[in-house]
């Protein structure tokens, strides 16, 4: 199943057997006091300089999110996009959990975006997707709702399989629909990675969607980071994950995800490895 | 099912939801030219210091290879033993397809080793397998056959039972025999490690025996070869693999096998990643 993602002039394609798509996540005022005050100021050059690093980078798509206390998130968000848009050619992944927000985002968004995102919950589903059919956009479908969050892999699994259907009654086809299976911290519970890879392998089998999650999530609260998300991403990519919201300018879980794909036979006889290699070798030499 | 080896005064236990097992792969003159000159004419020094300093990275075991052309083997290999358990307390994994010298490594070797290797060819077998029963060893079963590589892992799987089955006619129990089910490098075919993880998966599931493999081969051919190599051993520790041949002072792998072992949940609560951690901050502050 192939979700095809623009931007005006690009098109990313997240879909098994591809190359997996790391979109980065840097451009997200939680965490970032400093990110969040400048943007409700009307002050974009953070956003503006963090989309270029991470496209430089590598990311091959972005993740906006405008949510500050106080500050005005639907203008905000509209905002964060229209100068994203600017500055960087990939598409965008729209991210707020304010309806209002992604309806702004949605209408200055050029090109078909991923939206970030619908749970399970009955009155989110009925909010967002029509939004969502109306501008022809893909959508990130959370495999939690009303109860909260299962660690049974067949309830996740269940709640995406509802989410899949509640979309095809609104005329969203299932490839526009891309699954996050919850990646909780392994720190707090040592079985919550388990659970989330089983429930990869469960959409995967059964649903057949593509899939994305936080991967940070994954390692909150360790010390050394960038390996456990990194190990993380390896497993999840082999249990059938095609697409994650990461820190893509990290060497360490970059390498990961590029070394994964071409172990998974995603990127055959190496050639973006090696290419990127090179790269390397030419940056280093010039 | 736990497979239990021995030093003089250490134990190590490879086992499903343990901690995984990293067997030093560095004393094998193969690709070692000086390193198999020295040992030829006696002089191990070189694989003294390799023991201390692969032990002192991490490694939970050491493999010993004394293969080299006009080499006496069976001579050099006891000796090499000798030395190693002279010098480091893990238990070791004596290398050698030469009947000889597994028997010269066994008589001088003190506690239980693991003898790498036997394949499935029934010579073999008839062969290594009393000698494995006579010192109660615990033995590496190769996961071909008189035909060859097969690149069905169903097969892999076939004769992977088939030894675990003749090991029990000698009197050998399943958990005395960890199966490598062969890494291949995925430079010469992209679908070789999707092979591999699926013959891991299915004898995980249908035979529960440990496993083990050489996993450097994965990258071999390739530029950037540990991010390669610790991609494919976070997959393969997913998949059910519970030890590796390996380059324990890389620290690019080592770290993604303890990773990997957090987020399955064979370190809960990252005891042993935060222990490792303090350990590198006390050597960097000293």
């Amino acid at each position: 199943m192939h979700t095809v993602l623009e931007s005006k002039t690009k098109t990313v394609i997240i879909g098994e057997g591809l190359p997996f798509v790391m979109i980065g996540e840097k451009i997200n005022p939680s965490g970032r006091k400093k990110l969040g005050a400048e943007m409700a100021e009307g002050n974009f050059e953070r956003v503006k300089r963090d989309a270029i690093a991470q496209v430089a980078a590598g990311a091959h798509m972005l993740d906006v999110n405008a949510g500050y206390p106080l500050g005005d998130e639907p203008a905000m968000l509209k905002q964060a996009i229209q100068v994203t848009q600017s500055v960087v050619d990939v598409p965008l992944c729209l991210d707020s959990s304010v309806f209002e927000a992604l309806e702004a985002a949605l209408a200055a968004y050029q090109g078909k975006p991923l939206v970030n995102s619908v749970t399970g919950e009955d009155e989110r589903l009925e909010l967002i997707l029509p939004l969502i059919k109306k501008y022809n956009a893909a959508v990130i479908g959370i495999a939690n709702d009303e109860t909260g969050i299962s660690m049974d892999p067949e309830i996740r699994l269940s709640i995406a399989e509802k989410i899949v259907q509640r979309a095809a009654d609104y005329g969203i086809p299932p490839e526009d629909v891309v699954i996050d299976p919850l990646a909780l911290t392994v720190a707090a519970d040592p079985t919550a990675i388990q659970i989330t890879l089983e429930t990869i392998r469960l959409i995967r089998q059964n649903l057949g969607v593509n899939m994305t999650c936080g991967a940070g999530n994954t390692s909150f609260g360790l010390p050394q980071r960038a390996p456990l998300t990194a190990a993380y991403l390896s497993m999840a990519m082999y249990a059938g994950l095609t697409s994650a919201i990461t820190d893509a300018m990290n060497e360490t879980i970059r390498a990961a995800v590029m070394a994964s794909d071409v172990m998974l036979g995603h990127d055959a006889y190496a050639v973006n490895w090696i290419a990127d290699f090179r790269a390397k070798q030419k940056a280093a030499a010039g």
